[in-house]
């Protein structure tokens, strides 16, 4: 291991099999969250730019500096069709390190968009382009080409770990990462969750409490609840 | 008075008058607001989950512990057509705790929404199915069962204190909660209030400045306001 | 200099030049910001009232006391075609300070719209009146008149010092504040900038790299940029 | 119940017993919270003005307005000596409500302290006359006197309902509210509790793990737990 | 006036007269505060990084770029005795821009302090040396020099707007600027204020309440505030 | 790698060399930082719970769930001499998830302090103890114990990546986590970078500018400073 985690680009990473991304991209975040065990979730304050927008592809990691947005260019470089970008940043930073002509080289490399816990601009443009982004603040703030981070190592962005290739999911629930060794078995998992979920829903939409399906009573009794008039 | 306020559901709650909850849902928030005297407003961080959001109804409280949202399936079964359920929590907390089925369930019972001091998912949904969130946050992150909590005792949500059966009124303005025994009344005068906006709004529109309308200038005079060229 | 900034309206204030104004309301908040150095913004937590919400105007300034309004009855006499009301306050407030009234008057004086450090409320009616606010918050919560505060006096808004007569441009992106003096300088600059972007665009969606178009590949490399596979 | 809650002093309170209040003088807030099961805490951003504050008392309360402490002078006629005033505020507001004037005057009438859901200022005084203070904020912005609150109506502060007459207890890690009825009930609950925690206490300090002491290892177990090397 | 307001140093400045500096270092941030009419504040988030820091002296001005700190090097050589370094950023920003070392070069220069609003570091180090520093942030985090930004133009500095020349006082309630151009005056308002605080103080302390003193109780009384019992 | 993170203990981990540990100890966070390339660093959130606390040790991480300490007892019997227990939570949690019992469990184990994105209580205890905690809040809201998290698996806390046996230094400036794999390495930097800042500090008390020590004035004019007076 190298002292320096600055500087670096990771030209070959080994992407999430391509049919577990696919299958995953038919949940929704809040499922496929449910499906891992309850993690991978960043942060709520990760919010979509657009109504409507979504994403779901493989990682390419991006180590920002504060202020400075050089490694975006880098990072264009090695998207692949089916990435999505994932910017972390050595600070808070609230800067618009991102915007139209950004998006429209990602996009012209396959990219399905962006997450990143700093800001973003141009939100107008990039609601016409369709280019979906997950960002902790919008700002119009520009940023320089000065320093360097890097490209494809494990960051923590909006308090998540990411490794390049892990699959990103994002909706207007959130944002949720799926290490890439586990996406099948978590695809699959998330599609027998959501078997169960339409004949819940029935059940609940005809009158049928929790209270019941779940059988609640006997253990809400158990720890003493008390119903009083 | 019982030291403990967790563990319990109240069953008969005294619901405010129909006819002034039915009067109520044609003001908007900040009329109510200003014919209470300014006072009943929940935090503003409490947001509609969709545009277009707005409710109103009688409270069903419901006091949740951190993470877990056994005591909204305990709820469910106390609310009545025309209720809304009214959530608080004893820690702040942003996780997920209401989502796609648990609305059915509520709307089944003849719910008109949910107010939350904490987070909900499944939004795409909960809009498709036209049922009105007022949250904190939005978040996927899921929730356990294991803890008690309570359901109809006065609860503090959002820096507001809800008893159970207050009228509890949200639009894009925000939230506020009106005491049962005085629903009536703050009807009667959010009524009274609101005749005379349009006369106000004619005035405006014609050019005549609230200086002149409310009679301000003497006062600003007298208060010492100075103008220079 | 006098030592009290309080209770001072001022009457006569120089508007930036009418066409640089016009010229000014042909571009996004993000360019002039650049064109300017970078310099200007308003903090990101300023944000449009509703999707769709953007102005161009001179400014009128208004500094507030926490919980009243009464100033903004004053401005409303100082506003004429083209300006927008920009409202600081004295200590950070979220109280609704604006609502549907006074936009009504403030749109009948020929104003553009209202940049506000503090909360507003009447959002839906504010909507369909195409009246637009850039804000902090939105609250319903009402405010009095009963201090004094001042009309056209320089006033530092959301981080941003403004100077009565600057023009003040607020779109998706933020808000931008150009002083009066060079408003046709800036203008011209941003004119000059977006005049590049076309053909920069239709590069990167050719697949041109920003590495390539922007020569960083050896910058990055003296920088010491290493790749790894 | 009357619509209007703002205007109103009430002269008679119930205050807590005093022997309860003696007696819950003796626990930290953490235990007294315990004993409460689990309730009555205010938001954890309510501290300390100087490091060693600590009060215990019986609640005279204030609701203030936006930037203006009237109600502060109001307030002081109705402190008795044991009382600690409790103020909330209709918005959230860090203004400088109270300074060493304040505290002279609360001092001469006995009073053991004041929580505040706002900002104070002369802490460098307040701490030096032994006057302990819990607030929000500390900010040296001066307020007003325009606007009615209220003095001994139920409020609202940091989250926490507060009766007139009841307990509020504060330390190091926070504010606890107890309600004057069950205020001898509580103490009796706060002795017992941390009668239990000195030979706690002295076998952790001899190496018995929670594991043990608690029994846990059995549930853990059950709940799935698992051990790897 | 120029476009660009980064890249530049003003060397020359009009401090504010040497005997009013020294004469407002014998009061308090809020006696300034008060005595300049209730203007002039920074925000509430900028503290003192140790216990015990206070300062009083002229205004070098700094604008800073995120995360880097090259400015504070060129400023360190506009410094005179006297003076306080202030030092604000042109994007919110908590890396810690300064340490010991820096304090130690201000401190050769005779420099009285640093208010920033940004992180600074070395906080142990500060304390030892006696250098006060008023901060939004403490952090570790360190900064490049790459980038221009400016020293001695106008900046806003935590809200308030700070020129060259001008007097800051901080204490333990804050921060407070005074424009040059006022400083006696205020320093004269603030010694007739405080003038008046010890016959107030001892009436207080001997029981008199602020009702009568400052003869509120007819107001009150108009304003309708009704006692009950 | 299997799909569940949580219900999990890893017994055996492998600790950062002690020799390392112990020079490491020497230094401060900001120095260990800047050895390290910048990166490392906790959010500046992270606060001592008193005057003095520093700590310097192998992690022992836990996830803990909201609301529930239950992982801190398995955790307490993973501790090794040497040991600091590094704890995250799986959402943004501000309870007090440890208190002085669990306390004097740790010391008795032999762990040299806490560090925790959460809150903590009985901080008076604490410090008498001499027991350091660096914590996100301080809150005396108690915790259950109810569901599974897990021990020694790698954790995101307060923003920085975790493994377990990595070393975290924390002091007044903030906390760094250094991989044990490259311990020496890192201390080895600090002591190189430390021992060229008692030359540098002397030439800055001696009056020796920045802008000469590093040779700043050629890149600064470069960049386009200009000097006006």
């Amino acid at each position: 291991m190298s002292m320096n985690q600055l500087g670096i680009v990771k030209r070959n990473i080994v992407r999430a099999d391509k049919a577990a991304v696919e299958k995953l991209s038919r949940f929704g975040v809040a499922t496929i969250h449910e499906a891992m065990g309850r993690v991978g979730l960043m942060k709520p304050y990760m919010r979509p730019i657009y109504t409507g927008a979504r994403l779901c592809g493989t990682a390419v990691t991006i180590l920002l500096q504060p202020g400075d947005n050089w490694m975006m260019h880098v990072a264009a470089e090695q998207l692949q069709p089916g990435d999505v970008a994932v910017a972390a940043c050595t600070a808070d930073n609230f800067d618009g390190f991102f915007g139209d002509l950004l998006a429209t080289s990602f996009q012209a490399r396959g990219a399905k968009g962006l997450v990143i816990d700093a800001g973003v601009r141009d939100i107008d443009e990039l609601e016409k382009m369709g280019f979906p982004v997950f960002s902790r603040a919008i700002h119009a703030k520009g940023t320089i080409k000065a320093t360097l981070g890097s490209v494809n190592i494990p960051v923590v962005c909006a308090g998540a770990l990411v490794n390049p290739g892990d699959v990103v999911i994002a909706d207007r629930d959130g944002v949720v990462v799926v290490p890439a060794a586990i996406a099948s078995q978590v695809a699959d998992a998330a599609e027998t969750r959501e078997s169960f979920e339409g004949e819940k829903r029935a059940k609940f939409a005809a009158g049928v409490l929790g209270l019941d399906m779940y059988k609640m009573r006997e253990p809400l009794e158990k720890a003493g609840l008390k119903y009083i008039d």
